[in-house]
C-alpha cells in the first residue's frame, strides 16, 4: 500500500508538483485540509486500478449481476453485494434491461441497483447501457443521472433490437460504437468505458474478422477495456486475444467466465448468446441434467480448470464472472483459484462508499456503526466530506427521517420471523429486556427462536462486540438495553484480525463505548454515579423529546477510534459527535415504533409496551476516555445498579 | 480547561446554534475542517479572558514594557518577553514613544515590538497609542497597521503635549476620549480598548471629581477596561475604585503596581507622573539611596504587601506591573504572591502565536522546533492555517530566506563569544564534530568554553533532548551532527513535566525522530542499512543542491507528536512533512554559512572547512514509526558505523 521504492528527485523544483502527483487529487479540488490517503483504491479510476493490479502482477476478478424483478429480491441482491463484496472484486457490473425501465428511480431498475452498489455497498461498479432504439436525449439523460449518482463506468452496448425487422437509423444509435462516441463527445473523459468482445465473433457479424474490426472501432472511439462474451474453451479466448493484438487492440481484454450452474440456465444462455456448447460438455451434462448439484460441481470444475489455463497463459490478469445473481458456484471457483480475499483488509473500520465525492470521507459518527446505509442515505446530499466534523454551524443538516422501509434498509427477515424473534406477545418491559439479552447471547428465546437481528442492527453481533458478550448479557438482563458498544484498545497491530484496519505496520486504538436505552429511574442513578468519574467518562443522555444531559466540553467530537501508521498523519475514523447524536437519536427512537411496535395491532398491549419505552426511556452514550486503563464503563453500570438496590 | 458543568438543554432546536456558541468562531469563518479547540485562551478577546478569570476566581497579572533604544536591546527585550511570558501574564503592554517614530517599521518602534510580542512570543499584547498633536490620518494609519499585524488591543492615551503651551484644537484629538471615539467609529468593535485611570486624579485635572467624570466619559465612549497610574498605598486604589463604581463605572479597573527598583528610577518616575512619594517611604529610602540591592529588597517587600492588601480586599482580580523592562523585582513579587505560573501548562508542544489568524494553527513541521520565530516569519504571509498541511499544491510557499540577522532571530551572543564556543580556528571536520559534541554534553571545549548555542539552536539543549544525551554524544563524536531529535513516547500522561502538553487527563505520544548533517560516505552506508528497516524507518536525505532520497509514501506528512484527550478529537501538532522539509533544508544549510562560516575571514581555512561541509554534507531525517517498541534509530546509526568499519 505504501510506495517502497526509493526515489531520487531534484527537490527544489519538483517538490510542489510531486506533492499532487498521486492520490491527492482531492487536495487540488478543495481548500480543506488534505485527508491522509489511506487507500489508493479510493482515488483511482477503474482503468488505473486495472493497470496497477496488472503491473503489480496481482490477479483479480469481477462479478456481473442483473437487476432483480421485485423489491424483496432487491433486498436480497444487496445483501449478496455485501457478502460477495467481502471477497474483494475489482468491480461489479449491473446489466441494463430495456424492458424494465432501467433508468428509472424504481428500486429494481438497473440505475438504482448500480447506485446502491456504489454508494451503499462501496463497490466499484459498471452500469451497462444499451443504445439501440433510444433517442439521443434519453441516452444523455441516463448518463447525466448516472454521473449525478456517482457512477463512473459505463459498459456501452448496442442491445438487442426490438422486433424481428431492424433497420439502421440515420444519425441514430445503431451500434455500440455510436454510444462510445456519444459518451466521449458529451462527457469527455469522465466515464471509464467498457465494450463487449466476442471471442467467436458476434453472431450477427459478417465474419469473425469483420467483428474484430468493429471491436477495434469501439476501442479507437474511446473504450478503455473489453469484457468478452462467455466461451467454453480457454483456447477460444487466447486465440481471440492474439487476434485482437494483431490488429492493434492494446487495451485490457477481460475474459467472461460462465460457471455452469444448471441445465436450464445453460440452455437459456446458449439460446440468447447463440453460442454452441462443445460436444464434450454436452456429453457430460446430458446424462446428469436433472441433478443440479452434480451439474454445479461439474460447472465449478470446468470453470476452475479453464480459469487456471487462462491465468497460467500469462496473458490474463482478471476474470469476469457471469454470476446469474447466484453466489455459491462463483464463490467456490474463486476460492479454489485462490483469488477470493479470505481476509479482506479493512481500509477503515467502516465500509467506505465508492461515490467520488465521498472518496475523502475519513470520519463518521459511531452511532450509525450498525446502520451504515442509513448514514449514507441521510448524508447523500452533502457536497463535502467530512463536512466540518458536524460541529460547524454552516454544515448541511442530516437528511430527514423517512423511508424507514427504504429497500436497502429493509430487514432481510419478514414480519412473521421478526415476531418469532421479538415476541408474538409482550408481557412487559422485562420481555423486551429478554429479547435484547437473547440477541447478545445467541441463545434461543423461550419459544425456541434465535434472535439474529434487532431494529438497530440487521445482522448478528459483530465479532468485536463478542469480546464484551458476558458483560453485555448481564446489563441487558437488568434493563440497560445496549445497541452499540466497542471495547477499549490500547495499540493493537493494524493487522489484528478482529479490531485491525488500515495499512499494515500501524497501531489501532479505541476508547470504550457503550450506547443503550434505559429507564429514567436508571438514568437518575447513573447521573449520580457519573459525578464520581468526572472527566474520565463523557456522557450524552437524551430522551425522545430532546431533553439532553451531557458533560461534553463545548460541542466537540470525541475521537473514539484512531490509527497510527508508518509515514502518515493520524487517522481518526470514528467519533462520538454531540451534534450528530441528536440526529441519530431521532432515528434510534423511531426504530422502536417503525420496526417493532408496528408489528403489533394498534392498541394491543404489546404495541403499548414498546410505545411506553419509546416515550419514556432515555438513549445514553458513554465514553471512557482513559483508554490505557481497564474499561470503567462496566463499573459505572454496576455502581448504578448498586445505588438502585 | 474543560467545561465540567452538567448542562441541560432542549436538544433538537438549539443544538446547531450551541455548536458555535463558544470557542468555535473559527469554524464559522472558514470551510476547512474545524480544529479541536485546545485552549479557549486562543479564541477569546482580552476582555473575555479577563471576565472568565474573574468569574473563575483566578488572580492574574500583566506586564508593561517600553520600546528599547537599540537593536541589541530589542534582542534582549524579546528574550525577556519569552522568559517572563513563561510566568503566564494575562497580557503585556508596550508603551508609545512619540519621539521614537513609534508606528514605523524600525526594530525598536512600539509597533514592531508589540508585533513581535504577539506574533513571535505568542503574548496577548496591548499597544499604547497617544493622540495629541497627531492628525486623524496618522492615527487611522497606525490603527490599520496594528490591525494588519494582528494586534487586537489598544491603550488609548492623550500623551504629553509637546511644548509648554498647549491649546485644544477644534475637531482635533485633544483628549484620550477623542481617540476612544475615533477607534470605535473607524474600527467598530475590532479592538479591545484600555484607558488610563488616575487614583489621585490626573495632575492637570481641575479636581479629583472632574477627573473621575473624564474617566467615565472614556468608558462610556467605548473603553473596555481601565489600568491605573501607579500609587503607593492600597487605600488610594481602593478608594478610587469605590468612587468609580459610585459614579457608574462598572468595567474592570486594574491597579498599576510599581515595585521600587532603585532610587533614581523612582525619582524620575515621580517627576514624570507628578506623584508625591509618601513620607514613610522616603524615610526608608533616603538613608539607603546608594544601596541598590537594599532598595530593591525594600521595593519588593512594599509591593508584595500592597498587592496582598489589594487582592485580599476581594475587589482586585488582576495586577498590572510597571516593569521598567526589568525582570528581577517583578518576578520576585509575582512569585511571592504565588501568581507566577511555576509550571506553565503547554497547550501544544510548541509556543503558539497570538495573531488572530493563527489561533486555529494546530500543526507545524518538526524542523523549526528550535527556530519557531523563523517558522512564524517564513509563514507570516499565509492567510490560512494549518494551510492544507503543506502538501496541497495550492498552498502558499514558505517565505524566502533573507534577513538572517532579523532582530528576533539574532543570536543573543556576540561574535567574540560565538568564536570562543565554536572555535577561533578550525583544523578540520573533526573540530566541527567536537563543537557539536560539547553542545550536547554541556562540557567545556578544549579552550574551556561551554557551547551554549549552535547556529540551529540559540538555547541550551531542551530538557526532553537530555533524555537522549548519551547516545547523541556518541554519534556526534563520529560525525553524525545532530540538530534536532525527540525520543519515542508511548502514552505518557499529558501532565508529564517533561514531555506533557495539552489539557490534563490526556495521553501524549511521539515517534522517535533524529535529524543530522553527515558526510556522503556515511549516507551511502546509512542507505544500505535502512533497506533492512523497510517501512519501520521513514527517511529524507537531501544535500544543498536539492538531491533528495526518501522512502516516504507519496508526499504525505508523518505525524510524530500527537495527543489523545478527554472528549476531543486527536491533536497532532508536529509532523515530518516532505514538502516543508525542502524549505527547511535551504535554511538549515544556509545557517552553516550565515552564522558560522562568516565568523571567519574569507579564504581562511576555518571558513573553508565550514564551506566544505555546507557543500558536501547531507541533511538527514529519520522517523521510527514503531513508537511502542524501543527506538531503533540508534541501532540504525550503530549498524551504519559498523558497516563503515
Amino acid at each position: 500500500m505504501v510506495n517502497e521504492t526509493q526515489h531520487t528527485c531534484s527537490a527544489s523544483s519538483s517538490s510542489k508538483s510531486d506533492g499532487s502527483s498521486s492520490g491527492s487529487e482531492s487536495s487540488k479540488d478543495s481548500s480543506r485540509c488534505s485527508t491522509p490517503v489511506l487507500d489508493a483504491d479510493r482515488h483511482e479510476r477503474l482503468r488505473e486500478k486495472m493497470r496497477r493490479r496488472q503491473d503489480a502482477g496481482d490477479k483479480w476478478f469481477s462479478l456481473e449481476f442483473f437487476p432483480p424483478r421485485t423489491a424483496n429480491a432487491a433486498v436480497n441482491l444487496i445483501s449478496r453485494f455485501d457478502r460477495m463484496g467481502a471477497g474483494g472484486p475489482l468491480f461489479i457490473d449491473v446489466t441494463w434491461h430495456p424492458a424494465g425501465d432501467p433508468g428509472s428511480d424504481k428500486e429494481t431498475s438497473s440505475m438504482i441497483i448500480a447506485n446502491t452498489a456504489v454508494n451503499y455497498c462501496g463497490l466499484e461498479t459498471i452500469l451497462h447501457m444499451t443504445c439501440c432504439n433510444q433517442t439521443k436525449d434519453d441516452i444523455t439523460g441516463h448518463l447525466q443521472k448516472a454521473k449525478r449518482l456517482g457512477l463512473k463506468n459505463i459498459m456501452a452496448l448496442r442491445g438487442d433490437p426490438v422486433g424481428e425487422e431492424w433497420e439502421e437509423e440515420v444519425d441514430g444509435f445503431n451500434y455500440a460504437v455510436d454510444l462510445v462516441k456519444h459518451i466521449r463527445n458529451e462527457f469527455d473523459d469522465y466515464f471509464d468505458i467498457c465494450v463487449a468482445g466476442y471471442p467467436k465473433g458476434h453472431p450477427e457479424a459478417e465474419s469473425y474478422e469483420a467483428d474484430l474490426r468493429h471491436l477495434k472501432e469501439k476501442v479507437f472511439a474511446g473504450a478503455d477495456f473489453i469484457i468478452t462474451q462467455l466461451f467454453f474453451r480457454s483456447e477460444t479466448f487466447l486465440k481471440f486475444m492474439k487476434d485482437c493484438q494483431a490488429i492493434g487492440i492494446t487495451c485490457p481484454i477481460i475474459p467472461g467466465i460462465f460457471p455452469i450452474q444448471g441445465y436450464h440456465s445453460l440452455r437459456q444462455l446458449v439460446k440468447l448468446s447463440k453460442l454452441e456448447v462443445p460436444q464434450e460438455i454436452k456429453d457430460v451434462i446430458e446424462p446428469i441434467k436433472d441433478n443440479d448439484a452434480a451439474i454445479r460441481n461439474y460447472g465449478v470444475e470446468l470453470a476452475v480448470s479453464m480459469c487456471r489455463e487462462l491465468l497460467d497463459s500469462g496473458m490474463v490478469h482478471g476474470l469476469h464472472f457471469y454470476t446469474l445473481n447466484r453466489e455459491v458456484a462463483t464463490t467456490e471457483v474463486l476460492k479454489r483459484l485462490g483469488i477470493w480475499k479470505e481476509d479482506p483488509r479493512r481500509p477503515l473500520p467502516w465500509a467506505v462508499s465508492a461515490h467520488p465525492k465521498r472518496r475523502v470521507e475519513d470520519v463518521r459518527p459511531i452511532f450509525w456503526a450498525s446502520r451504515p446505509k442509513s448514514y449514507i442515505y441521510r448524508t447523500q446530499e452533502w457536497d463535502d466530506f467530512p463536512n466540518g466534523r458536524w460541529g460547524n454551524s454552516s454544515s448541511p443538516a442530516f437528511g430527514e427521517l423517512k423511508d424507514y422501509y427504504l429497500f436497502y434498509l429493509k430487514s432481510k427477515s419478514p414480519r412473521e420471523e421478526l415476531l418469532k424473534m421479538w415476541g408474538e406477545e409482550l408481557t412487559g418491559e422485562e420481555s423486551v429486556f429478554e429479547v435484547f439479552t437473547c440477541y447478545i447471547t445467541g441463545e434461543p428465546n423461550k419459544n425456541g427462536h434465535k434472535v439474529t437481528c434487532m431494529p438497530w442492527n440487521d445482522d448478528p453481533l459483530a465479532t468485536e462486540t463478542n469480546l464484551l458478550k458476558e458483560q453485555l448479557e448481564k446489563v441487558n438482563r437488568r434493563g440497560i438495553l445496549t445497541i452499540n458498544s466497542q471495547p477499549n484498545i490500547n495499540g493493537k497491530p493494524s493487522t489484528d484480525p478482529i479490531v485491525g484496519w488500515g495499512p499494515s505496520g500501524g497501531y489501532v486504538f479505541q476508547k470504550a463505548y457503550l450506547e443503550f436505552f434505559t429507564s429514567s429511574e436508571i438514568v437518575m442513578a447513573l447521573l449520580k454515579v457519573l459525578k464520581k468519574y468526572e472527566l474520565r467518562v463523557n456522557y450524552h443522555i437524551v430522551n425522545v423529546k430532546g431533553q439532553n444531559i451531557t458533560n461534553a466540553p463545548d460541542l466537540q467530537p470525541n475521537a473514539v477510534t484512531w490509527g497510527i501508521f508508518p509515514g502518515r498523519e493520524i487517522i481518526q475514523p470514528t467519533v462520538v459527535d454531540p451534534v450528530s447524536f441528536l440526529s441519530w437519536k431521532d432515528e434510534a427512537f423511531a426504530l422502536w415504533i417503525e420496526q417493532w411496535a408496528k408489528l403489533y395491532e394498534e392498541e394491543s398491549p404489546s404495541r403499548m409496551i414498546i410505545q411506553y419505552i419509546h416515550d419514556n426511556y432515555y438513549l445514553v452514550n458513554l465514553v471512557d476516555n482513559d483508554f490505557p486503563l481497564e474499561n470503567c464503563l462496566w463499573q459505572v453500570v454496576d455502581d448504578t445498579f448498586e445505588l438502585l438496590n
